[in-house]
């Protein structure tokens, strides 16, 4: 699969209502009444005149799974977007502190493996809650980016517990000692 | 170090002499009489009509050498662009196949590191020659990107044998298979 390009559009128009949105570290974003989630053409040629705000990002390849654990996340059933019962979704922006990208690989890695990211906490929330990242440290921006990764989650109402234990269980690692900006949007589907 | 842009502009402008333009693997691009390499603003500013080609990438965090490898190559000594005695350049745009993509982190590496890729072919080629890997694989067109890396490369005259050990070792290895575009743009700095 090539990379794919994705617009988070914060405004009046989208799919998703807004119900809330916290910022967990560093600054927020401002509250917004829909969001729409654009994908390939429709996200470059998102105008950013009619939104509230205009989060870019692209769905590309693993920067950290190994084999092992691909195949124990296949194994627990990984669903995909835009399931008919996934009502709620959350789109957490975050960004990493210059010493975590100061960090050789097996470094970052290690971390990652210490807290236990993939595997018991991510793993633990399959095969309630569907994922999708969004890479957008490197989008060719001037600036230093708001953010480095926009992480998309949907699942269903009564597996909104789920999803607050891998958010509690996620932000209690070491690994999150290195988040210096996030922000939660949390969201309700209106329509399809 | 925030993400760098930096945009590579061949036209009739910059300071490097393109001396030659060979398609390794895959199609080739035109030939041109000067190449420039325009950083952060420049490079986002740099209008596409005024160049005959125009490759755009991003300098990041590491994406495979461990901290090991970081203090191998450092006590290598790593020298960076612009020295005074490198008059010799060359601009390696690469893309790997889907099959690369689709492996899982811990393969892609176990690849590299089975050829040599970082050490020992890397570190050979260390304090002569002076490198600078930019990323374009995510940098948010609709299209599959042309190439998925520019790798920039400094040496002197008397160092280019050097140089071309360093490219025939690396086309030789297992992580080669995986690339299916190639080209070569040898250059000469014409001015400062």
């Amino acid at each position: 699969m090539p990379p794919l390009l994705v617009c988070f559009c914060a405004g009046s128009n989208g799919s998703w209502q807004v119900d809330s949105v916290t910022a967990i570290k560093g600054e927020s974003l401002p509250l917004a009444e829909r969001l729409a989630v654009l994908e390939g053409a429709e996200a470059a040629s998102a105008r950013e005149a009619v939104t509230s705000w205009n989060l870019r990002g692209v769905v590309s390849s693993l920067k950290y799974a190994t084999r092992e654990e691909i195949n124990l996340m296949a194994a627990k059933g990984q669903p995909g977007l835009n399931r008919p019962s996934a009502h709620r979704a959350a789109l957490i922006p975050i960004r990493k502190t210059p010493a975590w990208w100061a960090l050789a690989q097996d470094e970052r890695r290690d971390i990652m493996t210490r807290g236990g990211h993939i595997a018991p906490i991510g793993t633990a929330a399959l095969p309630a809650i569907a994922r999708r990242l969004h890479h957008c440290r490197e989008l060719g921006t001037v600036e230093e980016p708001p953010f480095d990764f926009l992480t998309w989650f949907e699942y269903s109402a009564e597996d909104e517990p789920v999803f607050d234990t891998l958010l509690a269980n996620l932000r209690a690692t070491p690994e999150w000692e290195y988040v210096d900006r996030e922000v939660e949007v949390r969201l309700t589907r209106v329509s399809n």
